[in-house]
C-alpha cells in the first residue's frame, strides 16, 4: 500500500481523503524511515520532538524494572502513532523505550511541521485533540482502577502476610500511613478499605489491633 | 479583578494580552456563572461539553467509592480550568464529581466556541495542546510510580510495617510467595530484592528470620 494511503488510515488523519492529504503533505517536511526487528526507535526520557506514525509492522513500549529486566508495557501497530499524546507539553519525553517488533516503516513529522498541518486542516486538529484527550482519559481510568479496585485485596494479602489467624487478636506494627506507602495509595484509601472489611464482618479493628472474624473471606480476597 | 484579566492568567490563555483576548471573546459565546460553597458543578460520568475556567475560588474533584463515600481526588483553584484535558476525545466524561469549595465564579465556553478560539489564535492552541499533553504525561508518570515502585522500596516499607528494629531478630510470617502477591510481582523478584538488601549489609536473612543491620539505610529506602 502507498505510504499516503496508510497514513490516511491513521486515527490522526481519519476523514481526510488520501488525495487531499497528499496535497497537504506537499507543503510539509517529513521522512519515511525503516527499522529492523528489535532496533531501538526511541529511548525512555528522550524529548519527543517528532510524531512517528507506524506505516508497517508493530512496535513495543518497554520499561526497565529495578532488577534491570525489560517489561513490555504495550504494543502499537500500523497505522497508529507512537507516543502521539506526548508531542507537546512541558515534560514531553518518551515514557518508555520503543523497539521494533519486526521490520517496521514509520512516517516522521517534526513537531513544527505537524503544527503547520494542524493549522491547515480542522479535521486533523479535531482528530489530534481527540487522540490526546482520549489518552488522558484512558490513563485517568487506569489510575482509578489501580488505586480503587485492589486495596481490599492488598489489605487481605498484607494481613495474611503478618500471620493473622481466625479469632486471634494481632497487633499491626504498621500505621495507616505505612500501609498507604506500601500500597502506593493515599492514606484515606487504606482507612476506607479497612472500614469496608470491618463493615462486611471480615475483620474487627481497634486502632492497630485486628481480629479476623472470617478467615475464609480474607483468604478469598487474597490474590 | 476584571473577568478578562483573570481569564488571561489561565494557563490556556497565557501570553495573550488581556485587551487582545477581550477582542477575541467579542466574537465568542460564553457565560460567567457563580456557584455556592459545596454546590455541585459537574457530575462524574457526565459528558464534558464545555470548558470551565475558575475565575474566583477553588473546586474539588471527588469520587464516590463502592460504599457511597466521597473521596477527594484533587483541588483546582482560580485561574485554572476544570477537567480541561477531557474536553475532546471519545469518552470525554468527567472522571470525578466537581464541587465548589467556597463561593466560586467560572467562565464557561462550549466546546464548539472553544474550537473557534483555537482556530483564531495560535498561542491559545499551543497552550491548550501543552495542557492536554502535560496532563497525559503527568498521569503516565503517576502510573509508572504506582506500578514500578522498586521492590527494594516495597520490601523496606514492608519490613518497617511489621516492626523490625536495629539488631533484633524478627520472624516474618509471610512467605516469599505472600510478599510477591502483596507487591504484585513474581516470586524470584522478591528473592532478588532480599538478596540485594543482604549483600548491601542492610539486613541479614535466614529463612524467615530477618535482622536489620542498618536501620538508617532501611528507613532511607522507605518512601
Amino acid at each position: 500500500m502507498e505510504w499516503i494511503e496508510m497514513t490516511s488510515q491513521c486515527p490522526i488523519m481519519r476523514g481526510v481523503p488520501a488525495d487531499e492529504l497528499l496535497h497537504l503533505f506537499e507543503n510539509l517536511q517529513f521522512q519515511i524511515k525503516s527499522y529492523r526487528k528489535d532496533e531501538i526507535m526511541a529511548i525512555q526520557g528522550d524529548e519527543v520532538k517528532r510524531l512517528m506514525i507506524l506505516l508497517e509492522g508493530s512496535a513495543r513500549g518497554e520499561m526497565t524494572d529495578s532488577e534491570g529486566r525489560a517489561v513490555k508495557i504495550e504494543d502499537v501497530a500500523a497505522p497508529r502513532p507512537l507516543a502521539g499524546a506526548f508531542l507537546f507539553g512541558q515534560e514531553n519525553r518518551y515514557p518508555v523505550d520503543v523497539l521494533a517488533n519486526e521490520s517496521v516503516k514509520v512516517l516522521i513529522i517534526y513537531r513544527e511541521e505537524f503544527l503547520k498541518l494542524l493549522g491547515l486542516n480542522q479535521t486533523v486538529m479535531m482528530n489530534y485533540l481527540s487522540l490526546v484527550s482520549s489518552k488522558a482519559q484512558f490513563l485517568s481510568r487506569k489510575i482509578k482502577f489501580l488505586t480503587f479496585k485492589t486495596i481490599r485485596e492488598k489489605l487481605a494479602n498484607y494481613l495474611v502476610s503478618i500471620g493473622v489467624r481466625q479469632n486471634e487478636v494481632k497487633e499491626i506494627s504498621a500505621s495507616q500511613k505505612d500501609l498507604a506507602d506500601l500500597f502506593g495509595v493515599a492514606r484515606p484509601s487504606v482507612a476506607r478499605g479497612l472500614a469496608e472489611l470491618e463493615k462486611e464482618g471480615v475483620i474487627e479493628i481497634r486502632n492497630r489491633r485486628v481480629k479476623v472474624l472470617d478467615m475464609k473471606a480474607l483468604l478469598a480476597l487474597k490474590s
